[in-house]
């Protein structure tokens, strides 16, 4: 892995492992940003600086780790937190939405929770999530809540691996290279 | 479902659905207090105040429910936070420890991330939850840790369903029965 860019002024302690989870694939393991607690905060206190004059009435993030980034940053910023479930895992009567996307290794489906008393319409949401690779995800997502009326307000990430897609508006901390 | 104890203020919005997702079984959905700010704010600020005087190194909390809470409490404290992972998730290279347990519905294996240049050993740890229902993810959690000879100093849910278990040392904000 090559460091591009690096926001983070806490020691930066990144695991990687070739070939997992698939042969030709070097997995970076981001899990040490958030064990860390000098990392962990640094990263919740400047992705909340950078969402917080979007006037965002609710942080979107996916299961599992943007569960992790997602829900501090909303707690911080005292905005509602949606959890994007695996299929399966909500109740179908509370699903809002269901919809599908291409991960880097093959297909999932992803569900969006009902709103308490409200509609996703109207309403503006920021997508967050720990790594930025295809896209796919983070597009999916965009997408669904487009959808049924939701305004996507900006989208942002712990770490942008670059040379996997060529997004320009996706803030993040750390951009890196593969190689 | 019937609340035996309620310590929260703000408005209770708790979605259930029967025979979800197995016949038989009432399904307790507890998205609504996230997605809602006032009740999450409160279930973090209410729950750091109950593990704040603990001396704790590490909260730990499980995929995927618990990584919501257990992220913005580990913010909220400045402290660590430890996402435990489902099998297969975590580069086998900075997997501490494996170890099995029994669901309400079926068997699972959960995976303790390697810390940062630190052992488990004698270091403090607070364990979270969505839910505790038969308490075997919890006790799973915590019999793992303290075989690598961390210190389990307490267990903290947002809801405990008490007729399911008879635990007495776990603190949590909402008590109910199934029924």
């Amino acid at each position: 892995m090559k460091i591009l860019k690096n926001d983070l002024k806490s020691e930066l302690n990144i695991r990687t492992q070739k070939d997992f989870p698939e042969e030709g694939i070097e997995f970076i393991d981001i899990m040490p940003l958030i064990i860390q607690k000098e990392t962990f905060n640094e990263i919740v206190e400047k992705m909340s600086t950078e969402i917080s004059n979007k006037k965002v009435d609710y942080i979107v993030g996916p299961e599992a780790r943007g569960l992790i980034i997602g829900s501090a940053i909303a707690y911080k910023l005292n905005i509602g937190f949606i959890p994007v479930r695996k299929a399966g895992k909500l109740p179908p009567t509370t699903v809002e939405k269901q919809f599908d996307y291409e991960k880097e290794y093959g297909k999932d489906t992803l569900e969006l929770p009902k709103l308490v008393n409200e509609e996703y319409k109207n309403k503006r949401f920021y997508l967050v999530d720990d790594i930025y690779a295809t896209g796919n995800t983070m597009n999916a997502m965009k997408t669904a809540i487009e959808e049924i009326g939701g305004i996507v307000v900006g989208q942002g990430v712990i770490m942008n691996i670059k040379e996997l897609n060529d997004a320009k508006d996706v803030y993040s901390l750390l951009e890196v290279n593969e190689e």
